[in-house]
């Protein structure tokens, strides 16, 4: 290829600060180095996190960066040592790596490779990217609001080469984190009653994987009730909106379920939504998963809570092991197993993306998927 | 037996007000009604939960009561229906039920009996005690520290004729707490690394479920270095005094083992120490279980200890299903699988529960056996 070894110059949204719009510009994109591979991105969903990061995080040490971190794209070059990938591929970058050789790789019981909170998770600092002479950091290690970027190959998933990018980017974040919460981390039973708190992209793909569990009985809860229809496409049973009930949401879910229910997940990312999670569980064995992503407070709860037999888990990327489980999500899709198109409201392009910022603020949307580079 | 159908007059120690000692009392025990099990008492252990009833917990409503939940004894008289027992029957007084029939017995998941939270934690409003014209209640449903007391038959377990009841009488709470909480709550794993927050009764009994799970490594907690010998009896590895470090305790653990213990319990009921013990699990699969009693305060932490792939659990009397599970204990006592003589410093009359309240409060005994009838 014309580029491979050379520097890309390309176009990118650049957050140059906390709490202020993306700003379209052209970066340089180095060539990757050893073990590392460049992409093409074509289509990246625009993520709740990405927000959290502009506006609710805003770590001091976390900017200029460019967001995105759902995204799919085309092996453009590879750096020494790489065999896996060939320019050409089809791929979706991964903000949870896996090395396949940690202790944590190696567990069944986990999906957190060693590597994930030291080049995963927020910005690395190794970042590939500068703009008009200054580094710009690659937040969750990968930035898919550029039309190039560089990943090492722990953190690439190769995918069927059949798959649509522009559906299946979903499937580097929000898709998975919600269903696996549901299905790997809460190990959802049949036969079990559900409530899931919060119905955006993640929470409605945890209703979805609550439903492919076997579960007889999901609750939606939002205080939005126009998610209502949505959850119903991808399997909730019964709706509750908190606004409409003078007492604890707990408490009403208590009384519609004889005692709580099963299994509970959090999808808001919100510490008091997370304690309404845990006291919704019934008694002796009610399992609650922390989802959403926060880290501004404590989340909290009494002791009783735990002792009467609940359990408070969480789960990252829901808890799927990102290089085995992304390509198999992608056949799911291909086999129309699970849902992927249903979850997108919007396309947009790139140009567009605090549009898309806007929408996403507002709760007007699920997904957003924003076109990167012509394909 | 004479006293059969009668109201018997015995001693017991009333704690007629919080915060006061308790007052050796005459009192009126009523003959058992329907399903119920009058006990003559043996022997009783003094447990914390006793002090924290009369020093923290001081709930209104929980005065005038008769304390003590750890006890052994005799089937003195039944009620009609009963036939599972008879006068002579060594017993031990549960003060979780086990009825066998509702959905949290029909459960292998859970020791908590729908009749848990209703008759059996906390002080009864059924109460067969008077004394001088005053109902009095019967903490936990139990009240150990009376010559006689009332049960309902689902809260007895029939234990071996041969086990020596003022050693045995641990086995109704502090041994079982923090043996199941290890062995059924935890599930802890041959080969992995724990670390136990306090070493009273509960904590020693926890450390001996560790070494009998198989942990290859187990980590005694305590600001109180007196405890670490006794710990070694029980199967402790190695010692941490937090006063001894500047940095946090989770921070001394997880450098001592690569990145946090596997399994730890919380055998202290202090919310601090509560997030202490998570936050010494490793990433990935650690698992934290409540097992100390509080209900004054929240327990709290960041919600990336759990993202990051840690359970927080709790566990209330080990997991055991109470009438199922102390027999089986008591076996396994007398089959010398587990240490009980062990745990006792100290064996004083009913007359003297004071003193032994005071020395529980200083920290200088493990357990206290009071002898409360003449056998």
């Amino acid at each position: 290829m014309a580029t491979a070894g050379k520097v890309i110059k390309c176009k990118a949204a650049v957050a140059w600060e906390p709490n202020k719009p993306l700003v379209i510009e052209e970066i340089e994109v180095a060539p990757p180095q050893t073990n590392e591979v460049r992409i093409k991105i074509v289509a990246s969903g625009l993520c709740h996190t990405d927000l959290y990061h502009l506006f609710e995080g805003m770590h001091k040490d976390g900017f200029p960066a460019v967001l995105g971190h759902e995204g799919a794209g085309i092996v453009e070059s590879v750096g020494p040592g790489v065999i896996e990938f060939q320019p050409g591929d089809k791929v979706i970058p991964l903000f949870i790596p896996q090395c396949g050789e940690c202790r944590f790789c190696k567990s069944p019981k986990t999906n957190q490779c060693v590597n994930a909170w030291d080049v995963g998770v927020m910005s690395d600092p190794e970042s590939r990217f500068t703009c008009k002479g200054k580094k710009v950091l690659q937040f969750m290690g990968t930035s898919t609001f550029s039309e190039y970027t560089v990943m090492n190959q722990m953190a690439v998933a190769k995918i069927d080469p059949t798959a649509p990018l522009d559906k299946v980017c979903l499937l580097g974040c929000g898709i998975c984190t919600g269903y696996g919460a549901a299905v790997n981390t809460a190990k959802v039973e049949p036969g079990s009653t559900c409530a899931v708190f919060g119905m955006g992209a993640v929470g409605l793909a945890a209703v979805m994987g609550c439903k492919a569990a076997g579960a007889k009985r999901i609750i939606a809860v939002d205080i939005n009730p126009d998610k209502f229809e949505k959850a119903k496409v991808f399997g909730a049973t019964d709706f509750v909106n908190p606004k409409d009930h003078s007492k604890p949401v707990s408490k009403v879910l208590s009384e519609m379920t004889d005692g709580g229910v099963d299994f509970s997940l959090e999808c808001v990312g919100n510490v008091g939504v997370m304690r309404s999670a845990l006291e919704s569980c019934v008694r002796g064995w009610g399992v609650s998963v922390l989802v959403g992503w926060t880290d501004l407070d404590d989340f909290a709860a009494r002791p009783i809570q735990l002792i009467a037999g609940r359990t408070w888990k969480g789960s990252l990327f829901g808890g799927f092991k990102s290089k085995d489980g992304v390509p198999q999500m992608v056949k799911k899709y291909l086999d129309k197993k699970i849902l992927v198109d249903e979850f997108i409201t919007h396309n947009m392009a790139l140009d567009q993306v605090n549009d898309a910022i806007e929408l996403m603020k507002q709760g007007k949307c699920i997904r957003t998927v924003l076109s990167i580079s012509p394909q």
